[in-house]
């Protein structure tokens, strides 16, 4: 019971968009695997899987690629965050967001909070979406650490709009006598608890019209930015041009063991170094994580663009099998919804992927939906191959 | 003059016991290298270095050795944290130190600040070492992050002893009329800014029975405690058994890129976690550091105990040439004092040694002192071999 | 426009249940009289309202009353909190409550505050009344202070029940991942954004009883609990039962210029102390307040069954008069609702009962609704007079 | 030896100079009077005291005195710091200081505290006096509740000069490595815990241009500055210009029953209001005190003008009485240091001038000196009279 309640906990803390059939059994704080099933990515970079946000790669392969990129051109060295591949790789953030300056911190958690406390000065209200990381996955760092009330906005909705906004701040105006201010305005997007849905431009556009106005601050939690831009055809630094912040994860699609870039202003980005420092944040080596990040920023355009491609084609052949639908998600990025008709086996479609194709799948939820995840996994291998992978696994799976 | 500034804050903040002679060239946060040196480690692991707490691995050094101990059996990833090599790591270090558990954490700051958080509870006062890490060197986290007063203690010795601690208390009650509690007591061992000097058991232990006579917490600073144990023949377990909380450092004499591990009763290490969450240290993977680490704690006993044989043979076989001196310092550790007469140019010794022998000497003080500090590079070769290059160097180094 | 948000924001600070017709005028912090009128009291303690939740003594009224207290026996002064009729007047309130100890706050925005403080230790979360002083009218204290998390509950009800407040915990349960604890429950009652209901015994006990069963402390906003006791018939203490800590207002029903009482067991009432320090809520002297409460808290109960009666008669006698209609609230305490019909100008009738019989009427709402407040201001008069008053008053208003 | 304890904490926190002869006992929280005596002004005001910083009214006294006030001109009362009698009372203190604005808080420390977060901004560090009322009086509350680092200066002198500063800053500036930055200088005058010598103009001028130069803002405690003033002949708005916010007491030398004024700019001053209500310090009224408080500033000048002539009189005359030795403390206000010969019993002189003249004199220090504090309770009465009291009460008390 206990141990379930871990095991559900830790899967619930990794933040995946869905639950893969081959997953490491939790035992209190340790992993140990199920079956005899190597973790993605063991041999090698081989393993494709529509689950998470990038290769998910294990330590050998990790390490096999450092070694690749540092062959190439040796790997310099950070120290306390500075120096070396990290300014490299900050530098590079500052460009693709358009920004002033970027800035290394070890958590995406860390790059929220911080943005958030410089933003907001001596306010003391933040306007996050209800279903942000930022309000319900930061165990009320906001709140404990840095003093501050967040105020949960667009309840039930993959994300709010301008007027959810306005009616938010109106009903405070009314029913609050003392104004201790509200300085900052914060969106995700895209919104991994709507499964990657993103916030359309135009939504945004107003936000920020109305923000400026009321002279409110906003941040970007675009920690998986680079799908929002990938399949809504906005650049990143178009999307970044409205908010004053904005925090990208090197984890999720950037295939880094860690780490977060906040991007802004110089007058901003400054302050936060001795920020991280006081909140225990100074690493003494972070190039493990940059000079991954800096390997797979490089080229990120075009292999989304492929990944993209892809994944139309294999949509519209998936669908193209009797009992599979895969719906797309309304504003959705890379996360499609499939449902396998009854005579269709998934756990069986699943373990022939595993263990012939070396495809890892998610599990469904109770509706019996399976949340299905494009990735530049994908572009290991060549698309016939996959397409043909998956039209015998039906087969294979489904009941006579 | 602002460059120069930069270059000073940076070095303060690697907390080097002296300045190497080669070494990184500092713009804003970038680093480049003077001369055409290139950084210790860069070829393999063969560099020896009289500077640094250990090997000081270069990236393409350190991504050798994981990829040798992945390859003698598979590094375990671990996530959030939790798990993997991370996990077993800890298991180490509460065996190591006699204690209930231990827990990774990001930062040696994050360790120090998050144990007095906890050991404090609602005291305000926390008596520290004046010449500490955690009064000195992380930028008022204690008193801005967590509202901690910091007492400092033993203001010009190299630790305070019981009377400093009790003549500090005193004062407090005379002349302070509200009572807002002390709750912690701090002891540093080794003391980096008294050139590695540790405190002597006897004083460890009557501090500790003071303390627990007075219902105060202990805390030990032992990031380095590693050499104090070698050089002082008490273990690790007897000299952490005095206290609550102990922290060491994964990249003082581990070699891993970073990494602090806490450890104690179970009752404080199991708040620890959350901690770490709210204050955004909870990196997503940290198996690079944890794996090294965990490499290096095996056999470190036996290293060690090479290491001070040969500095004792070092520093009599040293103390033999004539012009060269080395002092111990009292409760000293891995550190000595060399002073070369004036005649001998330290300069080209410095080169020579670097550039035939690979071999890393420090910069003198202004008083015209090298530290000379031993660690486990000198292990990486025969000694007569490095004392046969001392002697040449030397010579060479002669004025006639 | 300015002036005039000062006003209203002024107003909205007073926390009155309605607005006098005869109002001080506001401009920007100076309080100028409106027409020729005098304040509630000038001419001793002669003015009846139903407005204000008690006498709202003048400053001449109230330094009469207390010579007249002082004339029966010495008042004796307290120092910075300790001793004098402050002392003896927590004793009274630790008795009245039936706990422990009691201590005097200058504010009840002080006293719910540290109560939460202590109350919640290292837990983030405290349940409060979406409508509630705490959530409301307290600038965010909880928050930009003390790192409070505040979960409103109940929204659009006058108070919430168990089964509200469980939803709530489950919501959090279900959606998040971090716990970082919740470790308070807050009541207000009777509740002044609901017009005075009061929380019902039973709404307290099934809601005490989950607490108790899952760890979570209780604090009642018990400002106004005198008026709960007297028109529910539960004694104070029977209500504070239920809870580890009790505020209550001196000003609002003991007519005292200010302060509060925060009762609880010793364990919590005694750290109190050194928190008001901290917060710079140690005043010199404060007898001014505690014994003019110490006067008007002896004979209370009396005095109120006197106005539960004289409430009753009084709302029975008015709606027999044509184009009268005064409503109950459910679970009302002194407050009623009263409407006239379109014949009778309530402009007339204010002014009437004011300048003929000192009698102080408030305004209605925009719905043409008067809150029509009882409270011990009736006592310094003959029913018959009073109800002759209104009757005349009415026939002077009827428009013919 | 508890009880004792806490009579000598109590007496400590009443921060009286000396400590009378005739004083209340402390049990626990109350107060018993010692022997039969009467309190201070128990009967009207005609006690003279050589101890309190003012007539030390009691609440008999207290009273009667503001019937006084508003039978001459209503007080007018405020609400929740707002309007009348308070408002008329921050425009005087902005006018005598030469500041913009002035907020009444409830006590000094609140005034102090609030200053202190204000005007230091995002930087850690404040440099105060060690023998502070903030360092050593307010129980760490600029730490633990304002997240400051205080950095005490002037150990072991009355206060620190100019180099003192310097050192201070110099010694920081050399040893810590990172910069959390220094906001501002405290400077209190005239300073409670050195006899009530003021910091001369020249230290002033020279402290506040270095401040100028390195942008650090500048607070001043001058809870007791009307005898700083009075006593050096520098006006309050000459002393005051050389600050940024001026906290000055109203229950030392203004005998009201508590509270504070905190002057500035209104940059500063318009932000305390909302700092006052978040720390729970908004008091719905303040008459009491505010209303005293202007009473007692009209003509404070004159009033203190003939305190400083009748004092240096009666230093003269008593330095002349056989055995009688009032010194002068060096840049020292009212208080002087009365030491007698052996054949005088200054219990029996003590005792014969309350008994025989209502006036009250302190205990001697272990010493052997009498802290000898002169204050308007002096005007009362005729100086013949006094000093005949004198000249007769040491002759009773002379031991033949």
């Amino acid at each position: 019971m206990k141990e379930k309640n871990n095991r559900r906990a830790f899967m619930a803390q990794l933040g995946l968009s869905t639950i893969p059939f081959v997953f490491p059994k939790i035992e209190k704080n340790a992993i140990a695997f199920e079956d005899e099933l190597p973790a993605n990515g063991t041999e090698a970079q081989s393993m494709i899987n529509f689950i998470y946000d990038g290769l998910e790669l294990s330590p050998d392969a990790y390490l096999q690629k450092l070694k690749e990129i540092s062959g190439s051109q040796p790997i310099q060295p950070d120290f306390y965050g500075s120096g070396g591949v990290t300014k490299l790789l900050e530098e590079k953030f500052a460009k693709l967001t358009g920004k002033e300056k970027a800035i290394y911190l070890p958590t995406g958690t860390m790059a929220n909070q911080l943005a958030l406390k410089l933003l907001n000065q001596h306010n003391t209200k933040v306007i996050v979406p209800e279903n942000s990381h930022v309000y319900r996955d930061e165990a009320d760092a906001a709140q404990s650490v840095h003093g501050k009330r967040l105020i949960p906005v667009g309840i039930g909705k993959p994300y709010y709009n301008l007027a959810d906004m306005e009616e938010a701040i109106r009903y405070l105006d009314e029913n609050e006598v003392f104004k201790s201010g509200l300085g900052t305005v914060l969106i995700e997007s895209p919104v991994r608890r709507a499964n990657g849905a993103f916030v359309p431009m135009e939504t945004v556009r107003e936000i920020s019209k109305y923000c400026k106005e009321h002279h409110y601050k906003m941040h970007l939690d675009g920690a998986r930015i680079h799908i929002a831009s990938a399949f809504s055809g906005v650049s990143i630094s178009e999307y970044a041009s409205y908010f004053d912040t904005v925090y990208i994860s090197l984890y999720k699609y950037l295939n880094a063991g860690g780490g977060a870039m906040l991007c802004g202003d110089a007058e901003i980005i400054d302050q936060v170094g001795h920020q991280i420092k006081i909140f225990g944040g100074t690493v003494y080596q972070s190039w493990f994580n940059t000079a991954m990040a800096n390997h797979y920023l490089d080229g990120i355009d075009d292999r989304w663009k492929q990944v993209v491609g892809i994944s139309k084609s294999m949509v519209a052949d998936l669908n193209q099998i009797k009992g599979v639908t895969l719906t797309a998600i309304p504003n959705g990025s890379n996360i499609f919804l499939m449902k396998l008709s009854n005579d269709i086996d998934l756990k069986k479609l699943a373990n022939y992927l595993y263990k012939e194709h070396q495809i890892m799948l998610g599990r469904a939820t109770k509706e019996g939906i399976v949340k299905f995840a494009f990735n530049d996994s994908l572009l290991t291998r060549a698309y016939p191959q996959v397409i043909e992978a998956w039209k015998k696994g039906i087969e294979q799976a489904r009941n006579s």
